[in-house]
């Protein structure tokens, strides 16, 4: 049966960007994100209109590329939703603050399908729906692959804390899955598709949200998002504090499925912890063990710095000579 | 002769982004960006942190992609600066807001010029500074093609001005360049390189900074930007207030590189002002001409409209026959 006059006709399964047209798909896209009470104006306007209250304001924005940060066969839409989201919000959890509004903007092929973009969105908003944010504007154009340009804004109800703050005699701790997401790229990356738990963990990281406010709140000194890897961001800690940092791998609890992945691969699961990024798990000093909270485990110590050796992380006591970093992988 | 040890050797004009190298690329382009007073971490940390008053705070998101929506061989990477932070700026203009903070990401391809991302950022930087906003953060990777990912801040010291608050019986204002973009996007298309006034307004477009709060303090009841033409955003402005929108073509000023550029395209150059965007006028309507601000034109006026002509736009009181949108150009 004909759709009556004036009625939108409905797009099949297979339809794509170019057959919805742009003001179409915005409207189906916007209709998936709900919006929080402190959304006055969401989007449609020239800009969204937030009621904030005065204080600190945290922002941080990431560009996810297809074929660079994910793959179409290796992931669905709604997983790289998730996980779009989720690495922003990571970042406001990394200053102890809390994530309320999101800017997503998609630059898509014209023969993107419909549904992939819809998916998309629907597990953003998932994600976002997990700590209480919500989308408030965004925007959609033609390119000649996908680019996810995700801005995310959050506030501190203390004081952010940064990267530069720890320091000599502090003990390091972290909490979150952490190496899960490298097992499970190393699996794709073989053609494999288990250990299924580290699979799905690449797929859908599972940030700590909340850990970052409650370590604020407990006097974290440092705090930041392990995403590049747990050494390589322990780097960044101890360059901007002026300090060395010592990772004890006895004190690394390595879980049954990295056991299995390490095995299978005949490499240290270990190196999956050290190097891997992108389950965003969180790493933070604090003044001594006692301070620790629940739910985070002490690795290590911060240690003074010889002028030549700021920014030094050891493991072990040693320099580590193990892969670093998703790349290695 | 070999650089010292340690020393990072100098890039020649010709190094591209591989050569450089993502973090070295960062840390030149972040030397780019002077911080304001209200930026207390910027880019560095997870996120940037912010001391905002308590208020409205505007919220607004962009992607620009190359071949869509510029071309490297029409506009220098300045110019593309210029225009990816002004068409954002402008949003928080037709709020009737003030922008502070920007974020932007740059997706491009491995073998882009070094000297093209600092000169977009130079640009960038530059148009900013026109406003006195502050680049917070961002991000840097790769694809296969240039796209810029620009999220703007502002804030409020009044109520921010919608779409939707026109009212019958209120004049209809514009303010700023209009049709001068499209003019000079008519001539290059062509292989022109003049009226040169045109070609450069399409290049960096002049958005009427700050007209967007004298006419929100003046008691604007709607307010828009006119990127998409004036017609075009016209009809969001009649659509969302529930009232049809009439242009008097007598009260548009036609300007002498509009009537050059017309006389040599054998077109009516007031086709370029009522279909043309891109050069982020503004569009208003305020209750009565006694409250038009100095420096807007009054255009036209608000009617009531039947049910079924909510969100028409008429000129001189008939339907419009002639192109609208930029691309019909």
């Amino acid at each position: 049966m004909a759709p009556p006059p004036g009625a939108t006709p409905s797009l099949g399964p297979s339809a794509t960007l170019a057959d919805a047209g742009e003001f179409r798909l915005i409207s189906e896209l916007v209709a998936l994100f709900d919006q929080g009470e402190h959304v006055l104006v969401g989007p449609g306007d020239d800009a969204a209109v937030l009621r904030i209250r005065g204080g600190h304001v945290v922002v941080s924005t990431d560009l996810v590329v297809e074929g660079r940060h994910f793959r179409r066969d290796w992931a669905s839409a709604e997983d790289v939703g998730h996980r779009a989201a989720a690495q922003n919000l990571s970042d406001i959890n990394a200053m102890g603050g809390r994530a309320h509004s999101l800017t997503v903007g998609l630059a898509a092929p014209a023969d993107l399908p419909v549904a992939w973009a819809l998916d998309f969105a629907r597990g953003f908003a998932a994600e976002c729906a997990l700590v209480g944010a919500s989308v408030v504007g965004g925007d959609l154009t033609r390119a000649s692959e996908v680019v996810i340009a995700v801005t995310v804004l959050g506030s501190c109800t203390q004081a952010p804390v940064l990267r530069s703050g720890a320091a000599p005699g502090e003990v390091l701790a972290i909490t979150g899955r952490q190496g899960w997401a490298a097992g499970g790229l190393a699996v794709l990356g073989r053609g494999f598709r288990s250990p299924r738990a580290l699979v799905e963990a690449y797929r859908r990281p599972e940030p700590p949200y909340d850990a970052g406010r409650v370590a604020a709140e407990a006097g974290a000194t440092s705090l930041i998002d392990i995403s590049d890897g747990l050494l390589a961001d322990a780097a960044h800690v101890a360059a901007d504090s002026g300090v060395t940092l010592d990772v004890r791998t006895a004190a690394l609890d390595v879980p049954e499925p990295l056991l299995a992945v390490g095995a299978a691969l005949n490499s240290d699961p270990v190196h999956l912890i050290l190097g891997g990024g992108d389950d965003h798990a969180l790493l933070a000093t604090f003044p001594d063990a006692g301070r620790v909270p629940p739910g985070w485990a002490v690795v290590g110590e911060v240690r003074a710095a010889e002028p030549d050796q700021v920014g030094v992380v050891t493991v072990d006591g040693r320099p580590y000579d193990g892969p670093t970093g998703w790349t290695h992988f």
